[in-house]
C-alpha cells in the first residue's frame, strides 16, 4: 500500500526564460521581495505597433508552457487546444505571454525560489515555508512589471480560467488603461466557503505527511508526495462533474472479483490516484499552499470597500464571462453576480453560459461553443482596437 | 503544525450491550464471520403485541446510541431531536432499536473487535484489516438477526438517513414480510462515482498517515488521528451546502491581521479542523476504510440483475421517501430514482423534498418539515396497520 516517494523532481532543476527586477515587488502584506523573478513563455510574435500581446493567466496547478512540451512531464502544453497556430487564440496573429504565477515553482519568485534578505542577498537555501503570503493582487503587479519589460503599454487581451479568471478581473479593476479586453473563465469575483474548505482538506492533508516536516522537506531531501496527492486528488474532483465522473469510470469494477480491499476496486479511485501521483512530480508542496491561500484571500469587492461594481467603476475595458453549466465548484452564479456589477458599473460586458456536463474542468477541454466564444470575442473586439 | 495523536479511545474500551451468535453471518464475500456480535441499544417498551417495534439504520460515522449521552464523547444522542418521549419517534409510543453496524467500532462485529478463526475460536487481537469486506446487505442480515432474537416477527418501520437509508432501501427488498414500512432518508439506491471519489480521498488520506502502518496501528499502539480527520473533514464539507458553510462561517477572517499562514484563518477551516480532532476519539480507522468500502459496493438495482424496481417487486412495504433541496451528496435525484423503480413496482409510496439550505445534513438537525413528515407518516401507518 506505501508508495515510495517519488525523487524531487521540481521545476526549479530545469532552466526557465526569466525576467529579473532588482527593485523588487512590495507585496500587500508588507515585504519587499527583492528581487522579483517572473518566469515566462511567449508564442507567435509582437506587432509593431505592440497592439496584439494577449497575456494568459493560469490556474492554480498550471504553468508558462501553455502551448509547447511542459519540460518537467513531457506532455503537451495545457491550453494548445486553445492556443496555437489557427486555434481560437491564434499565434499567427497574437503575441501571447504567460507567466508563471508569484509563488509558483516554475522559476518565478516563489518558495522552491532561493531566499533573499531585505537587501536582495540570496541566502542560499530556498524560502520554503518563509515565502511570504502572497494575493492575486501580487501576482497582476508581478505580471504587470513583465510586460512593461517586454515594451507592450496595452494588452490587447488577458484571458484566464478558474485562478486565472480571478487575475483576470484584478488586472481589469488594477490596471484599466492596461487591458483592453478582458475574458474570465470559469471564477469568481471571490472564494467561497465551500471552495476555501475544499483547499484546506488538501492543505491538512499534505501538512499531515510526515515527509512534509514541517516544510522543511527540501531540507531532508524528501516530498510529501502523499499529502500533496491526497491534496491534489481532492481538488481533482471538485473539478469534475458527477456525469464527468460517471461516464469517465462509473461505478464499473475495474478488474477482478468484487468485495477485496484493493485500493484500485473502483475504476475512479485509481484515476484519481494516477492524478496524484503524477502531479507530485511537477508540484512543489509549498507553492501549493501558497497559491491555495492566495486563492481564499481573493475579495475583489473587499478590496474596494465591499462593492464589486466600484471594482469596475467608469471601466474603459470590454469583457467576456464564460461560465459552464455543470461547474460546481465556479458555479454560473458566480459569473453572473461578476456580470451585474460590471452592468452597474455600465461596462461593456457578453455573458456566456456555456452548456457542458464537463464540470469546472470545461474550460481546459475540447468545448466547440468555447472556442467559437473566445475567437469570436477576439475577433470583435480586435475590429474596435483597430477602428480606435 | 503537528498534533500529538491523541491517546486512543476506541468504542471497544466502553462495554456496550451487545447480542452473541454463535452461529455467526455468512457474508456476502463468502467469509463465514463467527461469532456475530451485534451492539444496540434500545428506547422505549415493545408492547404486547409485537407491534410497535422501530428500528433507527445509523449513518456511516453513527452508532447505536440514538437517544442518550454517548459513552466516549459525553455528548447527546446523535438523533435526541428526533427520537425520545414526545418527539416525532415517540419512545412513549414505540419500541426503538439502534444496532451498531456490522464493520463499526462500538462494539458490533468489526475491525477492532476480537478476531476468531474458521471455528469461532477467539485469536487474542483484533481483527484490524483481516476485517473480511462487508456489503449493505450483510448490514441488514445481521440487524435481521438482532430483530428475531428480540422476538419481534415484524418492524412497524425501519428509517435511516444516508447510509441509513441504504440499510432501509436493503430491509424492504431484503425482508419484505418483516417490514410494514419504510422511511429512507436522504439516500440512494446506489452509490454515485462523486461520493465514492470522495471516499477514496478519505481512504487515501488514512493510508498516508504513517500512524497507519498498513492498518497494524493497534500493533504500535498509534492511531491514524491526522489522516483520519483528513477524511472526517472531506466528509463534513460534503454534508453542507454552501450556504450553510457560508452562512455558519463566511469567509470572515477569524481573528487577527489578513495574510498570516495560520492555520485557522478561516472560520470554516478552525471548524473543519475540530470537527476533524474530536472525530478520531470515538472512530476506528480500519472500521472507516470498512464502511465506505460497503457505501461504496451498494447497488441495490446490480444486486437484482440490474432492475432497482425487481427490487421491490409486489412489495407490500408502505414507503415515505424523503430528500432535501440543498443536499448535492445524496441529491433529490437520486431520491427521486427510488420513487420511480417504487412506482413501477406499484408499491404504496410518498414522497417528500424538504426545502433546506442545510445540505446532506439536514436530516441530522432542527427541521420543522421533515419532524411533520415522520410523525405524519407514523401516524397514518399506524392507524393502517392496526386495522390489519
Amino acid at each position: 500500500m506505501q508508495r515510495a516517494a517519488p525523487a524531487p523532481a521540481l521545476g526549479d532543476a530545469v532552466a526557465h526564460q526569466t525576467e529579473t527586477f532588482a527593485e523588487g515587488l512590495r507585496l500587500d502584506c508588507g515585504t519587499l521581495l527583492r528581487p522579483l523573478k517572473v518566469a515566462y513563455r511567449t508564442y507567435g510574435r509582437l506587432n509593431e505597433s505592440r497592439s496584439n500581446a494577449i497575456l494568459i493567466c493560469h490556474a492554480l496547478t498550471g504553468d508558462q508552457y501553455v502551448a509547447e512540451r511542459h519540460p518537467v512531464t513531457g506532455k503537451p502544453g495545457w491550453w494548445e487546444i486553445m492556443v496555437g497556430p489557427g486555434r481560437p487564440i491564434d499565434t499567427n496573429r497574437f503575441f501571447v505571454i504567460c507567466a508563471n504565477v508569484l509563488g509558483g515553482c516554475m522559476g518565478s519568485s516563489g518558495p522552491p525560489s532561493e531566499m533573499t534578505d531585505a537587501e536582495g542577498r540570496p541566502q542560499g537555501r530556498p524560502w520554503g515555508t518563509a515565502f511570504p503570503p502572497v494575493t492575486i493582487r501580487d501576482m497582476v503587479r508581478a505580471q504587470a512589471m513583465l510586460i512593461e519589460r517586454l515594451g507592450i503599454p496595452k494588452l490587447f487581451s488577458v484571458i484566464g480560467g478558474s485562478m486565472g479568471g480571478m487575475q483576470v478581473l484584478e488586472w481589469a479593476a488594477l490596471f484599466p488603461g492596461r487591458v483592453f479586453s478582458a475574458i474570465p473563465i470559469a471564477t469568481a469575483a471571490w472564494h467561497s466557503a465551500q471552495n476555501i474548505a475544499f483547499h484546506e482538506i488538501g492543505r491538512q492533508a499534505i501538512h499531515a505527511d510526515p515527509n512534509f516536516h514541517g516544510g522543511e522537506y527540501w531540507r531532508h531531501g524528501t516530498i510529501p508526495a502523499r499529502g500533496l496527492a491526497v491534496a491534489r486528488m481532492t481538488a481533482h474532483i471538485t473539478y469534475l462533474s458527477e456525469q464527468a465522473l460517471a461516464r469517465k469510470f462509473g461505478r464499473r469494477l475495474r478488474t477482478g472479483p468484487m468485495l477485496t480491499f484493493d485500493n484500485d476496486l473502483f475504476e475512479v479511485e485509481s484515476y484519481l490516484q494516477h492524478q496524484g501521483s503524477t502531479f507530485v512530480q511537477r508540484f512543489d508542496a509549498n507553492s501549493y499552499l501558497t497559491i491555495t491561500r492566495a486563492m481564499d484571500f481573493f475579495d475583489l469587492a473587499a478590496e474596494h470597500g465591499g462593492s464589486l461594481g466600484e471594482a469596475f467603476r467608469a471601466t474603459p475595458v470590454r469583457f467576456c464571462v464564460i461560465s459552464f453549466s455543470s461547474d460546481w465548484l465556479f458555479p454560473t452564479a458566480m459569473s453572473r453576480e461578476i456580470v451585474r456589477a460590471l452592468n452597474a458599473a455600465a461596462a461593456n460586458v457578453s455573458f456566456v453560459e456555456i452548456t457542458s456536463d464537463k464540470g469546472h474542468d470545461a474550460f481546459l477541454l475540447d468545448e466547440p461553443d468555447l472556442f467559437r466564444t473566445v475567437s469570436g470575442f477576439l475577433k470583435g473586439a480586435a475590429e474596435r482596437w483597430s477602428r480606435g
